[in-house]
């Protein structure tokens, strides 16, 4: 019998860089006892991401983060949108470059995530957040 | 009771740059009295996107249209696809670097959006176009 | 009445570039006997990315290569993880520029994909590798 749950998820950031928050999407899966169906996150932010990534060497988060930071430099003299700090656009392009939602399918009550995937909150902003996750779930 | 649904939107471009369009989501869910479900949008092209971003400071889509600009720039000796123009190529890497599908939760009539979210249709290409959006819905 | 499947493909590459699979997503749509619904797809790997692109001019995927590849330069010194080869970072950074799951409405046994579009399975890799994609289906 098919049927249908919605959550949210309040995560606090200390700042910019990339938070793992699988276990809590996990225990709410538990917790309602979903089997088999459809998992979809939405990101209620324009300056942080969602994003999935290798839970298992750090470094990789290291030089993603160093990438961006390159790739969007803080206080680019190109943006016009400035009223809120040097970090401020960078954060909106930052989140246009990657996503703010995820699907994935569940199987016999685990993610279809690979061995190595783990998902990621990108808070793109410096100072400390808290950002809202919409959980949606469709399925037995 | 479940049911599901499918809609398509026709949004006409003026050229590039980013055109809001929740209004016509949001008019398709009412019209259809769905209340709580899973809302996809899937856009028919490679040369646009969709995009969820700020709707506050139009600043902040002039300045994601610049840094684009200057990320992917028309006319770049390094393509070789350039039959249908300069903004040709230019414009399937910048569909490459963001997204065409969206999967958004309703709750209660209301599509699972930040405050200052909107969906946005981001034209790539120079000229005017008719982009095709299908509108899929699960739920109740 | 609403059903729901689950698959997993199983795709080979021959290392870095684009490789088609939209044809095996369509012949398990037509073996289930799939009619109208919402199909999910989900790359279980960081280092190799979905993507919806033309697929008429193959210029445009070695375009598409070409500017990630001076985007995200292999053995760029920026990168600490290096362990497994210049390309390892790379890959990663090219898979959160991209996607690795995409939902597409199925309506009328057919996926709402535009005339041009197929759907990509994007190695980043350059030894070649065997990538799993897993597969939901939800509709009728």
């Amino acid at each position: 019998m098919l049927r249908q749950a919605y959550h949210e998820l309040s995560l606090a950031t200390r700042g910019r860089g990339l938070y793992e928050f699988t276990a809590e999407v996990e225990a709410w899966i538990a917790r309602e006892k979903f089997r088999t169906g459809l998992v979809t996150l939405h990101l209620k932010h324009t300056s942080a991401s969602l994003l999935i990534q290798e839970n298992a060497d750090p470094d990789v988060r290291t030089d993603l983060e160093n990438f961006f930071k390159r790739l969007v430099p803080d206080g680019d003299p190109l943006f016009i949108h400035t009223s809120e700090g040097a970090d401020d656009m960078p954060a909106h392009v930052r989140t246009a470059l990657t996503a703010v939602n995820l699907s994935l399918p569940l199987q016999q009550g685990r993610l279809a995530l690979g061995t190595w995937q783990g998902i990621y909150l990108w808070e793109h902003r410096r100072a400390a957040h808290a950002r809202r996750v919409a959980l949606h779930f469709i399925g037995e």
